[in-house]
């Protein structure tokens, strides 16, 4: 794998705003898409280039999400994939457009045609950190991560790459990741070890309940390390690729919740003892998406009583509030639906001061658990989105 | 209906925070409550007094919601209730307790107890005005509207109060109303005509999405107007009380929007097209609840894109965007999920710099319809939420 990143002024001149992505022609390639009906231009594009095509480039453009924009947005998608496939001799196909930025404006096509040969002549193995820069928007710093392990001696390498910091609720994944691995595997092997990571990590992370319409997410093998194929068959390697490709997921979805928009604090809401794995998770995207809990942990108030109420009107059937018990980290708050009787206030508020703390609900009624990331909401997440157009 | 309010010293000295209202023997009483599983001790009590006994009092307090106080907090309701039963001479099944206020804590009983012999005194007839003062708590203005009208040459008046300002997203009502009017009515008539009359008004309501546990709104029906008992066989008189009880509804819902905690902007969404009333409702709602539309709307900024990201993601099975149109009052923003071609971005911004504007959602695939009523998202949304115990 190889990367390049360029300025071609998109929306802002003289800023790194274009990633090229080069893949061996030996890689396989897995990726997951927004399930946002309104889905942008890129996107309808690179679902259908997947489907028929083995990629050669992922090209990434920041500044501009291309949505919104008809039927000339996906030719103007479509004429960037042709420019590149043009200069490099590969079929318009094999590229896959990702764009993020502002929504209902149209590429500056231009602009963007004129800077791909350069960005291909810049192409090297060493430059991720460059790209995770370029593929930034409103993100206040780069997300990436490297995972290094041993498979029957051999080393095997996982790098990612992320941006996204609002309009983060993955219905899918977070707005843009990268992903390359040299480990050997065939793609619909890949596509599942992907889309177990994504379910647990990208697919449980909110900033704003928002779901991006340029979500993706995009793991390359290249194949490089010197291994058989990996799959099932031989369960050990699996088990260990697949805790590596998660770890890597897990670690890019919390930088972009700990990057969130006007973020202060880092929030793991666990919901254990529900009946059903859907009911956790209603339950706990309502506690991650109630705007008095969020205000309550900007403020550090351990105001349980919100907590309570987002539980009581998540519609989870049949509840029963005098079951519930709500921890902050390690001290009991709640305990059958009120207030625990040896706790202090002042415990709750040591807990909730911290940046980083755990909300843990227990519903008491069944053996299913699920754990998710947020953010608080503050000031700042009111600034930036009232002053920054998506 | 004779009203009282008095100080009880329930969260702050000094502060009329108590409400007494007396209701004729011969009146009918109607009451929705919130539907959140975990409701407060007065709504439990309430909704069980109800079944059984026929109500002189309601009894309602701010300051203080008695809600996750678990046992205790169901003694002292009823405590509340007994106390003003044997000075009031009726049993303590005829009073109906509501509170509202912060969470979590007990109810200072004792204080309580002591305020009810000078509330009893002061009951008077007029005493709408500090009764509706008297159950604010975050609200800035007090909430009341009165209409009167004619049914066959007799007058008939309907007055109603309420509070609330944030958690509002009323699953039923909005925190706490009572309405009294004195037409003859019969209590499933006069149930039937509240249901209506909410389903389309507290319960189109959204500030911030956080339904409350201690919602209820109560319609009674006093019948000192000298007509038959109005019900269903006379449908013109019952279609114009109807109607009647439908507009102070929605004046007291609309009321409570506007006063929305941190509001700046009174915001109509408007979906139409949509294959089903469910359907209507999920994308409404998705839109007066996106963090990512509140803010552009706080911001005056036409962001389309936001709205249209809202309906991709809200879940309607199999929608086609590009059957998607977009007004911001009259202006057509979006057209066929595109920007529409004449469409120039200083409308759009002429619009959503007024106070009141309105969001139409046309989604092109039915004939279903609903309207709604919300807030922006500012700056001080937070801050009060921060600051705020509820």
């Amino acid at each position: 794998v190889r990367l390049a990143s360029a300025a071609a002024g998109i929306r802002y001149p003289n800023r790194q705003d274009l990633v090229l992505l080069e893949l061996d022609p030996a890689s396989h390639c897995a990726a997951v898409f927004t399930r946002n009906a309104f889905c942008a231009a890129p996107v309808t594009l690179a679902r259908a280039h997947l489907a028929t095509h083995s990629p050669r480039f992922l090209l990434v453009n920041s500044g501009n999400a291309n949505a919104g924009t008809g039927t000339r947005g996906l030719d103007d998608a479509r004429a960037c994939c042709a420019r590149l496939a043009e200069l490099a001799g590969c079929e318009a196909e094999q590229v896959l457009p990702f764009s993020t930025g502002v929504i209902g404006e149209f590429l500056p096509v231009e602009r963007f045609r004129a800077a791909l040969p350069e960005a291909l002549a810049r192409l090297r193995a060493d430059g991720w950190r460059p790209a995770a820069e370029a593929i930034r928007t409103t993100d206040t710093v780069a997300k990436g991560t490297t995972r290094r392990f041993d498979v029957r001696g051999i080393p095997v390498t996982i790098t990612g790459i992320a941006k996204g910091a609002g309009m983060i609720r993955p219905d899918m994944a977070t707005m843009l990741a990268f992903l390359a691995t040299d480990a050997p595997v065939e793609q619909p092997v890949l596509q599942g070890l992907l889309a177990a990571a994504v379910a647990e990590t990208f697919n449980r992370i909110t900033v704003d309940g928002d779901t991006s319409t340029n979500d993706a997410c995009v793991l390359i093998a290249t194949g490089a390390a010197a291994l058989p194929p990996i799959d099932r068959s031989d369960a050990e390697v699996y088990r260990m690729l697949a805790e590596q490709v998660h770890a890597v997921c897990l670690d890019l979805a919390q930088a972009i919740v700990r990057d969130g928009e006007g973020a202060t604090k880092f929030i793991t809401v666990r919901v254990s003892g529900a009946a059903s794995e859907a009911e956790c998770q209603t339950v706990a995207y309502t506690i991650a998406h109630s705007p008095l809990v969020k205000t309550a942990c900007f403020a550090s108030d351990p105001n349980w009583g919100r907590i309570l109420a987002a539980v009581g009107r998540s519609g989870a059937a049949g509840l029963d509030i005098g079951q519930v018990a709500i921890h902050l980290d390690q001290t009991c708050v709640v305990r059958g639906g009120a207030r625990s009787p040896d706790y202090r206030e002042e415990q709750g508020r040591a807990v909730m001061g911290q940046e980083e703390f755990t909300i843990h609900v227990d519903l008491g009624r069944g053996t299913n658990a699920t754990t998710l990331w947020t953010t608080d909401l503050s000031f700042d997440y009111v600034r930036i989105n009232a002053e920054y157009r998506t």
